[in-house]
């Protein structure tokens, strides 16, 4: 069905799983009485994105000031960039203040000292919390640190203090409900600890979280009032093997060539490497230690995953499948295999476009250290 | 120094160190007496490949037919795709064969039958041999499958049987003299059975081999006569932890600018993740489990490693840096430090632009599924 269409590796989209899997997250937010932000690291496209504003989503949240300016540039216009301000794209930053509500993460005072002297528009700005991952923020209970950077905060005319930013990580190695659940309480506690110590000051503020593993097991999430989720948009082969979500919402896959079969090795080569993947290899107990997994698909959309069939290896260009004796006769040069990528934000990334089941090609946003 | 001018991550070359890089390389293949086919997949640059034309190199290779379409646009006429034929690309196969001298390679009857049938310009086939790495290719002691394969091609009035392709991709793992001599070895009495018994009959053939590791290490490589490495114009840090070179010889890092510093937990955050880096990780007994090392530089070029200071995890596009409480102090906030990647064919792939010491600019192949 893809064939003279699709030649080379190319990311696919389901997107009828793609709009479930948002409706059912801005449900869940809706119900839960939060403001839904969602994070369009994952997806990076302005044709997805409209996938959301037919629900009236009207906030989101990127990774980079760069995918701020390609989403704004699209006509959203209320951006936060989830990312420890980078003071190096203080002339972007500006650019973008002028045009939309920008909302930018700090974590020092040093950083809302240098914004301070070089905004040149309005700026909201949230303080990154660490809530358990350990990868960035301040300590959510450290309240003189917290104390002095608010304070830095509204000493500047151009910076207002919008509330606290947290993402627990960590809950993308939960597996079992009990660990999630307890990720969940500690990280929600250490909120809670803002929120005890800063409401009554800040009656407006913003409490934010919002990894997809969270997001998908769990329904309640005060005193958090904004949630972020982006993986959800697509779910990802370590997502489902986290138990995120069951395999009738893993929307993506990436179509790839077969080049050479090896049935006395029980090896297939497909043209789809490191340069489409990436790099990232499931780790999950139980799962086997692999790079993607195939996935059936037919002209309705995507199908069961395959569990026996998968990605042992990658080279730059180069993916080598394993495939048992009693399956691996059914295939041959030429034919398009649908691997669903260990982790979706990363694959995306590599591809830079989409296709999907009816043929649409769908636009990436595309880095450019020089832009 | 490169304050304003980069102001996120940035692939950093130093030309010199290239140059000097592709001179050794050189001169090594003319001492050799083989042909000099170097890829281009790790560069994939139309300006990098200018400077080995300086040189008078005319033959390179690529490791997709997309980058080969790169460089034929760039007035390259003689280009070895060294991956197995994608026969679903068969109308680029032919406008590129239409325009230069095209190699392709294949490991099956199956692959030969198709292109017999498709294509409409003379095109040389490779055989793609096994020599130990057993990612790819037949094996070269199974003459009945090759003379079967052979004589499919020479039954293809617009093929042309040119010869054997090789790759010791196994050598990537070899530290010590010993390991590497012992696959040295193996892999050149793998060329040795096909030179014994085709060379009689096929006097022109080419033997092509050419791992990075090797061709650095190693200066005999008979029967072989074109060599075909890749990852020397740079090197990057697992080449130079396995001993492929010195630190010296080392070309390429990333800029990325300091957005956080934390000396209670040892750690700097920078703006450079898994979508500038890749996921490649480093692997390498008695290193650091790393995702690229910190490496001194200044206006004249690169200095020496930080073996102290290192990536120790990638999100998105967070990385982690490792620094030691002595040393911690001296980084701030917008500082741009730079690191060796882990694998740097990966890291430029994801960066697809170069900045040099004196401020150019260079190009850099760009993937697109539809082109």
């Amino acid at each position: 069905m893809f064939s003279g269409k699709v030649t080379r590796p190319t990311a696919l989209l389901d997107e009828n799983r793609v709009k479930s899997n948002i409706k059912r997250m801005f449900d869940k937010a809706q119900k839960a009485g939060v403001i839904f932000r969602p994070h369009f690291k994952t997806h990076q496209s302005i044709a997805v994105g409209e996938w959301f504003r037919e629900l009236d989503v009207s906030k989101i949240t990127t990774s980079s000031l760069l995918m701020a300016k390609y989403f704004a540039d699209a006509g959203w216009n209320d951006i936060t960039v989830a990312f420890p301000v980078n003071v190096c794209e203080i002339n972007l930053i500006n650019e973008l203040a002028a045009k939309i509500k920008l909302n930018l993460l700090v974590e020092s005072v040093d950083s809302v000292n240098y914004l301070k002297e070089k905004v040149t528009s309005n700026i909201g700005i949230y303080i990154k919390a660490d809530i358990g991952y350990h990868r960035a923020g301040v300590d959510p209970h450290n309240f003189q640190l917290i104390d002095s950077i608010i304070e830095a905060i509204k000493s500047a005319a151009k910076l207002s203090f919008d509330g606290f930013i947290g993402h627990a990580g960590h809950a993308y190695h939960a597996i079992t409900d009990d660990n999630l659940n307890k990720i969940h309480t500690d990280s929600l506690a250490c909120l809670e600890s803002l929120e005890s110590h800063y409401r009554k000051v800040y009656p407006n503020m913003i409490l934010s979280t919002g990894d997809t593993p969270t997001c998908s097991r769990k329904d309640n999430f005060a005193p958090a009032n904004e949630l972020r989720p982006g993986n959800f948009v697509f779910y990802d082969l370590e997502q489902h093997s986290i138990n995120s979500c069951p395999e009738e919402q893993v929307a993506i896959a990436v179509l790839c060539p077969v080049v050479s079969v090896h049935p006395e090795r029980n090896e297939i080569i497909i043209y789809g490497g490191g340069v489409h993947f990436s790099k990232e290899r499931l780790g999950t107990d139980g799962w086997p230690q692999c790079y993607g997994m195939l996935i059936n698909y037919s002209e309705s959309g995507f199908g069961k995953i395959e569990h026996a069939i998968y990605l042992k290896s990658l080279s730059q260009e180069h993916g080598i499948v394993h495939a048992p004796s009693e399956l691996i006769n059914k295939f041959k040069v030429g034919d398009l295999l649908a691997f669903v990528p260990i982790h979706s934000c990363m694959t995306a990334d590599c591809l830079r476009s989409y296709i999907t089941f009816d043929g649409k090609k769908l636009d990436h946003f595309s880095y450019d250290s020089f832009a």
